[in-house]
């Protein structure tokens, strides 16, 4: 068995042994049974159990040795002092693929989490066998239903592949979704960053693979994986633990060593990966690169409602290192036909004189100004700037700006949203799967920024 | 009267004729009566329409002459040629304060804007007579409902008063609420930054005060307003057009002068002002200081379910110039009696293996947590980093923090919320008046350090 195959058995298994299945569900339980049930995981499922016959409706199984059926996957999720045995039982009956969930091994201070650590190590030496973990949440597939987490996920299918090292990363925070497929490493002891990186590879439901690091031993087999893989996909790094302070808080959290950052900063780069410093900023770039086209080059249009605003959008060009598009005489004069005479038009273009002082509907204002601005050869992608409202152009907008998008399928349009019926808005916009919405001009912007800048890694620059 | 007075009769008008109502309502129809009305302002109000005998239920008017009682404030919204007409109706008619909305004068790249300009100048020259704007809301007071924006707001009355260039900032952006009083300057012809800031000193309802600030023709005005300000509040500023791009964009958005950034950013240290880069970061520190006691140190003590973003918030604490707390020894054992002991207990302390490996409830562990950080004489302020789940602790927990964050009054308490109920906890910890949360912890730090800072000024460093 190959590599990739051996990783599809962790990340898209057909048949599952569960160690660790109570009786107790709810919130409470971290029941990975209940769990599965709930996603509608179509795969088979052995939960061992010395002391049922039955859980929530499924058959169990005293031992793996019960088990006459072929298992892919075996999750692991009990005290760490009766791991080392259960790694055993699953090497004996064959499974190639152990995801052990449990804390206190290589992140623990004690020396039994060490010792718990080399019998796993030795269990497996020369085995096949493959071990995810300790300390993880496993993987997750929105696209088979199927999660080893003991905590329940919102899952979705989105083209997002996440490899962490914490299982938070499975979570979604406030507008960052990143799990279409996960694989959260923990402590990482045998399956590492390049594992799943040749998995996305070939995965053709992931079209851009998020990365939370703490720390790699492999570094070359990291460099290796990773400079391939940014060749066919791009793949985003937050890089966490970057100063001294953080090697030992790393150390209890994932047991891994942090390298010094500067080193990280230049292997990153040299293999492609787009850094980012946030977690915010890791999901905006993942949505971006999720749902708009590449963008060809640094000029960017934009379409303001407010001078202020697009004013700040300037600033955010300057601290991102796009350029403003310089527009042609065609754009300025189809922009100009719809402004008061006093007004100096430019990009960015202020519509709201054309709005309030000539008293011209504003869905009529917006979209052409910003056809305009797509039509223009001179711009490689266009922000707009819209506080959202009144709220019948609402509606109106909402349903041409995603046609407009169509009509002009190599440019990327963000649109920066505020106001009463913004969420209303940004959920109707993204749903298209065409547009992304931002809440300030600066994240849309740094945004667009890093989609130039991988364009023109692509482009071998 | 006094400057200050007279700032009153802007933002705390008892009486304002507004010229420019019309008959039509509706979103659309941009009507300032309509809005008054909405917010239920007790004011008396004068509308003056030549072609109508009341308007809405209201009593019009058809000349300002035609009004015996005292007007405090007149609020245009009329074609530009037909301004300087109607400011001079008003000095004639003893009207000390005007706004003026429209557009098309020192914004303007014609002949024509910037004679209406000259002649409104002329006007009130040496008159006492002073002007907001044009090209602006003009002011906004949720704790009169009033405001003499065109746009319908949604105001709250809120200890943050804002001085902006742009009607935009008026309006709340996705968190960022940044109006309890404000004051848009527009062109700022006459009223500018200094007198906006010399109203807030004196205003007790104000405790932060933001400014927008796209150019400033006065300097010096601005430096010691500035100056005086800072050693009563916060004075928070987005200051933008950084760029030699930006200067064209400002001169036809406000026709001001943007200055050189390095000049600005110096000027705004020198003064106390708090620079921040984003309106996101506007936001947040605007919640920080209205909502948080003032952090006296820069020692942070972090509580964390995720080791993975403890990890993350050093970083923060790094990259903002904020220091781990090193936690005292009664501290350390509190939170060890918690955790199992093969966990290397510290600062970010990870409360995941007390809950998930030791089995105990979160409530206790996570507020006992909390308690002994908050209570160690080295810790400065704490933030708290939460997957608010599960749903029955969830109650408990937002029950609790406020009740924590009051037993230490001095030490500001932030939480970093995510996770399926993350919107509903801030909703509650926030209502609480005491607490301040955000969706990342880089967004926490940065708040917290700006108050560091702060707090570091106003004791003379």
């Amino acid at each position: 068995m190959n590599a990739v195959e051996q990783m599809r058995k962790f990340v898209e298994p057909k048949s599952v042994a569960i160690f660790g299945v109570s009786r107790r569900t709810g919130e409470t339980a971290s029941n990975i049974l209940e769990n599965l049930l709930s996603y509608d995981y179509q795969g088979r499922i052995y939960p061992i159990n010395p002391n049922a016959t039955e859980i929530l409706g499924v058959k169990t199984y005293p031992r793996v040795a019960d088990i006459t059926d072929d298992i892919e996957l075996a999750i692991i999720n009990l005290p760490r002092s009766l791991v080392p045995g259960i790694v055993k039982e699953c090497v004996e009956h064959g499974i190639q693929s152990v995801i052990i969930e449990t804390q206190g091994f290589a992140d623990a201070i004690d020396e039994e989490g060490k010792q718990l650590q080399r019998e796993i190590d030795k269990l497996i030496n020369k085995s096949g066998v493959r071990i995810l973990g300790p300390n993880s949440l496993g993987t997750a597939n929105a696209f088979t239903n199927f999660s080893s987490a003991y905590s329940k996920l919102v899952m979705a299918k989105i083209p997002v592949g996440i490899i962490c090292q914490s299982g938070v990363f499975f979570h979604s925070f406030s507008q960052v979704k990143l799990v279409g497929k996960g694989i959260d490493l923990g402590n990482a002891c045998d399956i590492g960053f390049a594992d799943g990186m040749e998995y996305f590879e070939q995965d053709d439901e992931t079209k851009v693979v998020a990365l939370h690091i703490e720390g790699t031993r492999d570094a070359r087999r990291f460099m290796k994986a990773a400079s391939r893989l940014t060749q066919r996909k791009p793949v985003l790094a937050l890089k966490t633990g970057r100063s001294e302070y953080t090697a030992e808080a790393v150390q209890s959290h994932t047991g891994s060593l942090v390298g010094r950052d500067e080193v990280w900063e230049v292997a990153l780069r040299q293999s492609g990966i787009i850094r980012v410093n946030d977690i915010d900023e890791l999901g905006d770039v993942a949505r971006a690169f999720s749902s708009l086209p590449l963008m060809k080059g640094r000029k960017i249009g934009i379409v303001s409602v407010s001078g202020g605003l697009g004013i700040i959008g300037i600033d955010a060009c300057q601290q991102f290192n796009l350029a403003l598009a310089k527009l042609s005489s065609i754009t300025m004069k189809r922009i100009s036909d719809l402004s008061p005479s006093w007004q100096g038009v430019g990009n960015p273009v202020d519509i709201w004189p054309a709005y309030m002082v000539l008293k011209q509907p504003l869905t009529k204002v917006l979209t052409d100004t910003l056809d305009a601005v797509l039509s223009d050869h001179g711009v490689d992608a266009a922000l707009l700037i819209w506080n959202v409202r009144p709220r019948q152009a609402c509606t109106q907008i909402c349903e041409l700006l995603p046609k407009l998008a169509m009509a002009h399928p190599d440019k990327p349009l963000v649109c920066c949203l505020f106001g009463a019926y913004a969420e209303e808005a940004k959920n109707s916009l993204e749903a298209s799967g065409r547009i992304m919405v931002t809440n300030t001009p600066g994240r849309a912007i740094r945004a667009l920024s890093h989609m130039a800048q991988y364009s023109a890694f692509r482009r071998g620059f």
